[in-house]
């Protein structure tokens, strides 16, 4: 059986990380970014507009920034386009082996494939702190900016989680593990989870 | 630093075996039921009602069971002298060395210790199956049955918790690791998860 876990996280909290590192540690393959540069590559936009449009509420960024009706139905499209494109690639990914998948809803799309589903969140100081620590253009916000950034950023998680499921984002029933990592050092812990994940898929799931 | 791991469970998801397998591993105390039989031994009342008063909310429990209302007087004092007995205990507790706490809003009650506070929970589905397996006097319930005693455990557990704070039981927000035992075998899971609590404690909390 393939080995799919998918990491949901809030933004700031390290989830990409803890992603990545734990990809490295069990030898899977990681997928994150690389799911929105295979859509841009098949529908033949920029990678900027396909990430926008991937984890918006659907129509309603599209509202956002059109200028008038075709424009508005024309990005209506896309984002349909997107959302099916996005839906195919994730299932591409769980057929062709173990996979540690970011984001993107996976965690519902790809339900039956029996994912391990790990939710990542922290306090908003630890996070601030991440966001201001990693990306550089976030240096100069100050802690308001940076907290409204990262709520604006859940937003539309949350609001695409609810496109394509009728499950909450973040509700910890929807997850196997909710990992805070306000008080943890991400990189120490990826033996004791790649572990943990062992013995998730061990026994009667092999 | 005492190292102190505090674990808030559903009733029926495993939080308890979890625990205590949990103490064995990282030879800490283990604290439960043992809260409750000092209690009883410091008042000279049954362990059976210092149980039933504390974890219940506060005087409804009085209300509920008293006949007059002297009784009920007599039932009040109790229940607060139980839950200031039980905070004293608990320090102590936190005093005296590593361990691991069941219940009792010890995550709460212990928060200068800074303890790692784990959340363990599960499909309703799974308690049942849990409860009906380790439980004599529950194999004859019906799932309707098992699940209504299922919640109003956890409702009791909600309210007391909401007595001595101001934070929601079961929201992740107040927990480090929250662990859904649905599809996990507890036992199993118990080095990995003894080896994260090793790290959540290293380092610059030493």
């Amino acid at each position: 059986m393939r080995k799919i876990i998918t990491i949901s996280r809030e933004f700031g909290s390290g989830g990409r990380e803890l992603g990545k590192r734990l990809a490295e540690k069990l030898n899977f393959a990681y997928y994150d970014r690389e799911i929105i540069t295979e859509i841009s590559k098949k529908m033949g936009v920029t990678e900027e507009y396909a990430q926008k449009l991937s984890e918006r509420g659907i129509y309603k960024h599209a509202f956002q920034i059109a200028k008038s009706f075709t424009v508005y139905s024309e990005i209506q499209n896309n984002q349909t386009e997107i959302l099916v494109a996005q839906q195919k690639i994730l299932k591409n990914i769980a057929e062709n082996g173990n996979a540690v998948i970011i984001g993107r809803g996976a965690n519902v799309i790809l339900k039956k494939y029996n994912p391990m589903n790990i939710f990542v969140y922290a306090d908003m100081e630890a996070k601030i702190n991440r966001c201001r620590m990693k990306v550089e253009e976030d240096r100069n916000l100050s802690d308001k900016e940076m907290e409204n950034k990262i709520k604006q950023i859940d937003k539309n998680r949350k609001n695409y989680h609810k496109i394509i499921s009728n499950l909450e984002w973040g509700d910890k029933r929807n997850y196997d593990l909710c990992i805070n990592t306000s008080n943890l050092e991400i990189k120490k812990i990826i033996p004791a989870l790649a572990e943990f994940i062992g013995e998730y898929f061990g026994g009667d799931r092999e």
